[in-house]
């Protein structure tokens, strides 16, 4: 008798952005004529750049033809692929990577969400909070975060409280952690982490013998030359840090789906017995055996965003949403709004007026602007009293969201 | 401090194909000058049909514009591919699914690989024997098979020899499991299992609330009109069979990756409580949470082998191979071999002469004939004694292989 795995039960029964989606469309179907714009889902609107379109329309003609063809390729993703990363993310940081440390895939999510498979059953997790929702609910459905509370919490899941009081700098844990979660430029507060308070970190996991994962997704968002793109450009994060990057926002993939995990081999984790495991072969056999391998169309297309041409359209894409962002934190400040983040990220975080709920302003402002935004409590208990905005908009839809929040705000003070 | 997950230690290093290049790349150091033919893993060599090619042309025009930019899609797929997969793979058949049963993946070796992840971690499974590697390397990733004797075989895995013996026809389990993942046409024997045969499991899997978990990969190779295509042809199936479905083979996919799987809203699983669960949204909520949904390009792709060109170009490269099995097996029995399967499948079974070990003979022939086969032993015990030769070749190097192989026995015999 087949049993289902029943920690599966205890998770909300939505994904956060389902949930949402699925409130806008119920809007949408009793409003048939709003016309609705979403700063919600941190989705990409502007068309691939032309050397992307130009790889992909490359492997078309190459595939037609019996030399041009490939198959099956290296589960970990092709050599072109992995050397252009080497050569343009890492080295030119001083950051000493071998190609078999880089592990090419479908995007971020997925190895987000799988590389806890990784460690023991029985591992505490720590999440920065508020905290991309993958990290937690992916451990959910292992079994690992134990019980939830009226709050939302887990019971087994280490909190580090990310808000405007302590400056959205999450404080060591003072539990026994064995994994840390750590997303710089955050998802979803936007705001960024000096090379000091992560080599804190990194020391900190050296210590006590905890891996970080640190998600980098957002890296090329960082204007300031002060921050770190890389944890590997912390001293010793080599021994306890895996990485995560994705092509979704550095070059509008969302839709092409393609992103590369970083697994030094120095990075270890313990037996029972006393032992020290590395962990990048044992990701190389978790993939070879349920993953086959990134869309070789996607990895050509991600190449091509290493080209000089290739670089400079996505940098201008880039600085498109970047123009966003600082209209939205003038705009929201100007309105009187708490505003966070936007300055090395593409997302803005907003405190909700007067204690209001963060779905309430969710649903408040859908109603009264028709503009979509993220409830920071989607994102965990320390988001509550915050909303998200993306940068990813349009200009042109951007600019008119922001006049409508403008009147909306106004009407209310009004009244 | 962090603690590895076990489980991977105790499976073999190396996953089967992995291991099989791995010995492949030494011989070729070894003898620069041998040309190898490989009849071993199951890739295709025909080049995307003119069709599919156009479909890949096309996206790259409608990503490089902001109207036609897609990024996100749902993670369930496109409904124009869903619809397109109701509408030829099961209508005609007389299948009613609803798109809300289909989940379009990046090919089906990540949803066979993940799907355990929604059963109880203490299920007991079943497999055939010999298997595709990944239904059982999955579950022990996961600690569900128990410990490893000297043979190879897992303590808490119910394997059913499938061999010359019993007709490759495996006996309904006499211990207790709790699902059982069947593959027809078989990878890897090349086998297929009748309408009578599939419903006796169907009704077994009823009877005593069992998972089927269907692979079907293959049916695209089916040339005889009595053997089911789709377990959903049984009577009772939407009650308690998951069916994995891919373009790999069907349409030259390998490189491109896309596949579905079918998850019937009447599919259940039990609580400890004695409640019962639907698998589907259980499996929603694992794609939302763990996968981004596979490439917009490739499911354009596999949406053009719909239309009627792009059907008959398919067929066309399904007969071209199913040629190569036809002179696989023809050559094959001349040479007085015992040889199984390659009617309704690209698969070719090989009993290995005068009781030589499956890997044995793996290395005699690619030292004798530069021809690399797949040992059956790397499928499971029971695949000990025989070789598994794919019809996934062109037809020169197909032929030019069996002529090798003609002589290297000939040369054996005489010596």
């Amino acid at each position: 008798m087949a049993f289902v795995n029943e920690n599966f039960l205890k998770l909300q029964a939505n994904y956060l952005f389902a949930d949402i989606a699925g409130k806008v469309k119920a809007y949408k179907e009793a409003c048939p004529d709003a016309e609705i714009i979403s700063l919600g889902i941190g989705d990409v609107t502007q068309p691939l750049c032309p050397a992307v379109c130009e790889a992909i329309r490359k492997v078309a003609d190459e595939m037609s033809s019996s030399p041009g063809f490939h198959g099956y390729g290296p589960e970990q993703g092709y050599a072109f692929l992995r050397e252009a990363i080497l050569k343009n993310d890492f080295l030119p940081r001083g950051i000493d990577l071998c190609i078999e440390e880089i592990f090419i895939n479908d995007g971020a999510k997925s190895d987000t969400g799988n590389i806890q498979e990784l460690i023991s059953s029985d591992a505490v997790i720590g999440v920065t909070d508020p905290v991309y929702p993958v990290y937690v609910d992916s451990n959910a459905m292992n079994g690992r975060t134990g019980e939830k509370d009226a709050r939302g919490r887990w019971s087994n899941v280490t909190y580090l409280p990310c808000n405007a009081e302590n400056d959205f700098i999450p404080k060591l844990p003072d539990r026994t952690i064995d994994v840390i979660y750590l997303c710089y430029p955050n998802n979803p507060t936007g705001t960024v982490i000096t090379r000091a308070e992560l080599q804190k970190w990194v020391d900190y996991a050296l210590e006590n013998d905890v891996i970080i994962f640190y998600d980098s997704a957002y890296e090329a968002y960082i204007r300031d030359a002060e921050i770190p793109h890389s944890i590997y450009e912390i001293s010793g994060a080599r021994k306890c840090a895996i990485e995560f990057r994705s092509f979704s926002k550095t070059a509008g993939f969302t839709g092409v789906r393609c992103g590369y995990t970083i697994i030094p081999k120095d990075v270890t984790a313990k037996t029972r017995q006393g032992g020290s495991i590395a962990l990048n072969p044992l990701w190389l056999r978790r993939q070879c055996t349920k993953f086959n391998g990134a869309s070789y169309i996607s990895q050509r297309a991600a190449e091509a965003i290493y080209t000089p041409e290739g670089k400079a359209q996505i940098r201008s894409v880039i600085d498109y949403y970047m123009h966003n962002a600082d209209l939205m934190v003038s705009t929201l400040r100007g309105l009187g709004f708490d505003v966070y983040g936007g300055e090395n990220a593409p997302y803005v975080w907003m405190r909700t007026p007067a204690d209001i709920s963060s779905w309430q302003f969710f649903e408040d402002m859908l109603l009264g602007a028709n503009v979509v935004c993220t409830p920071g409590a989607g994102f965990g208990p320390s988001g509550e009293g915050y909303v998200r905005f993306t940068a990813f908009g349009t200009h042109e839809k951007t600019a008119e969201a922001l006049r409508r929040i403008s009147e909306w705000t106004e009407d209310l003070r009004n009244n």
